[in-house]
């Protein structure tokens, strides 16, 4: 049996992952960006979750915010805005400058290119070292259009996609950000 | 804007998944279930991650060993299988009876139908009202052979799987149990 790093990278690669757009707020300012990790966490009452790299921007907003927003995005997104949504920070440019989002519950939800909207409130974190894992009850959803989802296989295999060094996925021997 | 309790599921229901078989052992008794909560919780060093229902059998053995074995499921595993690991309980049966394992680091990892299997050591846990999550270091793992995983949507969609009472995507509503 072998145990290598690279062993061990392979078979963490084969876990399935859809994408998402995360968003949040502090004050006017709003941020969002590209997440695999979301999934319901609890069934009755509802509760979701998300994981966020701790040095990322939409992760200040949701610790100060309390809230935070979930588009799932379909499968055709077009390449150029899964870029700017994975691969730019809002520290230097205005995500939301030319996208379609809405209020949900009072949080920026982006609706361009996604399926459902959901906007959850924060109830409880669990710190997974370089990210944190926020866990929270779903205020507000909405379906937007009916199609596939996006997942992160259809993105790498079919759609060419890089993986951020920020994701929980990254792994510097086999995928380098472009 | 809608937001009865129907339209909240499904906007959730878009969310993508895999699925797994999650085992863990008490002394030499073993048990295992399916598991669509997997995720990477971080990069470096590897963490897993997995959702267990606190009522279920592996929750117990999970909190008194504090180690878990993960399963990738191929695409093409048997209806039956996933019947006997995700709709039959180790309170009756012995699900490891006629079924292909391995030990992984001391834990046993169902081979069969998976691509790859990860051993796991518990590190943290997150309560999550009805499921407790499981974070933990990547003690060993094997990739096992190619080919697609089996995925949430594939399991519904094309084989027209059901939802167990409790799963985290379990909806009263929309989907019993067999």
């Amino acid at each position: 049996m072998e145990n290598s790093e690279a062993e061990i990278q392979k078979a963490i690669s084969e876990i399935s992952y859809g994408l998402y757009i995360v968003s949040s707020m502090s004050g006017k300012k709003m941020n969002g960006q590209l997440v695999n990790t979301v999934f319901q966490a609890a069934s009755c009452p509802p509760l979701v979750a998300a994981s966020i790299n701790k040095s990322n921007l939409t992760h200040a907003y949701i610790e100060e915010s309390g809230i935070f927003s979930i588009s799932v995005l379909a499968q055709d997104t077009p390449m150029p805005f899964i870029g700017l949504f994975g691969f730019r920070t809002g520290r230097e440019i205005d995500k939301f400058k030319d996208i379609s989002f809405k209020l949900l519950a009072g949080c920026p939800a982006v609706t361009e290119n996604a399926l459902a909207v959901l906007a959850v409130k924060t109830v409880s974190t669990l710190d997974m070292g370089t990210h944190t894992l926020f866990l929270g009850e779903v205020l507000a959803a909405e379906t937007l259009k009916e199609g596939p989802a996006l997942t992160y296989e259809y993105y790498k295999a079919v759609k060419h996609g890089k993986t951020h060094k920020n994701a929980t996925t990254f792994y510097a021997g086999a995928d380098r950000p472009a």
